[in-house]
C-alpha cells in the first residue's frame, strides 16, 4: 500500500507549527509523501533535516493547486478525507486497510465543501472536535495497525533503541 | 479507568497552540482532566467553550508545580511518560490497559531527565519524531481500543451523526 498524505486549507505563519506536525506525522507513521499549498518553506527544510538525522525518503511536495492534484490522483488512489462529520473510523478502518493506495486528504479549520464530494472516504477520527494531528495519525496507525513503528527508516544517522529508562541511541558516525 | 493528562515543559506563546491540541485530544479522547503550568489562560476558555457546545465535563486545571502533582498522584496513579526513548507501544498497550488509574506526561521539545525516573512506564509511540499531540492520541486509542469514540458527552449543544458525505448535526436548542 502507498500512502500519500495532502495537506489543504492552511493558513500562513499561523497553521505552520501545526502544518509541520501533520508532516512528521505523515512521515513517522508510513506515508511516502505530503503535498502542500501557500506553505512556509522552512516546513520543508525541517523535514529534510529530520530525514538526514532519522533515515527514509519523505518527501514535501509543494503545489499550487490541491484540486488538481486529487483529481489526477483519483486513477490510483482512493481519497480519504479526514473530518470529524465523516464515517467513525470504528466501522470503516478494516475496509480501508484492504485498498491498495491511499491519499490522505488532512484540512485545517475551514475546507472547501467540493472535498466531501471528491473524496472516496470521508472519515470522522470520533465525532468530537480535536486536531488534524491526532487524526492523521489515528487514521494511520488503524490502517497499518501499528506495523508502520517495526519498519526501519534507511540511512539513519541516529537510531533508538527502546528502552525503560533513560535514552538509549545507536550512532551511525560512518554516514557523513 | 481514570484517565488524566500533565503537561510539562511547554514554552510560552510558542506551544500555545500546540497545546491547546494537546488538551483537546485528552478530552476526545477520554481523559477527565489535563494539568499544565505556565500557560495562557486562554486555554482554559477554550477548552470551555468547546465543553459547553460539544458536551462534556473535561477540566483544565493550572498548577504550579509538575512535580508535586505527579508525586501526589503516585499513590493512586501509574505513571506514564510519553518519550520518542521509550518502549515501543506495540509491546506494553495491553499491559498499559489493565492498568487502574493513569496519568499521563506530556513533554514539550525539553523535557526535565527526572520525568524518567518518576515514571512508572516510559513509552515510544515508536522511535521517530513526530508531534506529543499524535503521540497522546495513539497512546489513549490503544489503551481504550477505540472504545473512546462511541461515548456520548452529556449535555452537548451540538451531536454530530457520522455520515458519508456532508454534516448531519443535531442541534439541541433546549440547553440554553
Amino acid at each position: 500500500m502507498v500512502i500519500e498524505v495532502i495537506r489543504i486549507g492552511q493558513r500562513l505563519v499561523r497553521d505552520d507549527r501545526v502544518t509541520t506536525h501533520v508532516a512528521l506525522v505523515a512521515r513517522a507513521f508510513g506515508a511516502t509523501k505530503i503535498f502542500m499549498t501557500e506553505v512556509n518553506p522552512e516546513i520543508k527544510d525541517t523535514i529534510e533535516k529530520i530525514n538526514r538525522t532519522w533515515g527514509g525518503n519523505f518527501t514535501v511536495e509543494f503545489i499550487d493547486s490541491w484540486k488538481s492534484i486529487v483529481k489526477k490522483k483519483k486513477d490510483e488512489f482512493k481519497i480519504v478525507h479526514l473530518t470529524m462529520y465523516g464515517e467513525n473510523i470504528n466501522d470503516i478502518a478494516s475496509q480501508l486497510g484492504k485498498e491498495e493506495n491511499l491519499l490522505i486528504v488532512v484540512g485545517a479549520e475551514k475546507v472547501p465543501r467540493e472535498i466531501y464530494e471528491l473524496a472516496d472516504y470521508n472519515i470522522g477520527i470520533g465525532s468530537q472536535p480535536h486536531s488534524e494531528i491526532s487524526a492523521l495519525a489515528i487514521l494511520l496507525d488503524r490502517i497499518q495497525k501499528g506495523e508502520q513503528f517495526l519498519r526501519s527508516f534507511a540511512g539513519a544517522k541516529r537510531k533508538i533503541i527502546p528502552t525503560k529508562k533513560g535514552k538509549n541511541v545507536l550512532v551511525n558516525e560512518t554516514r557523513d
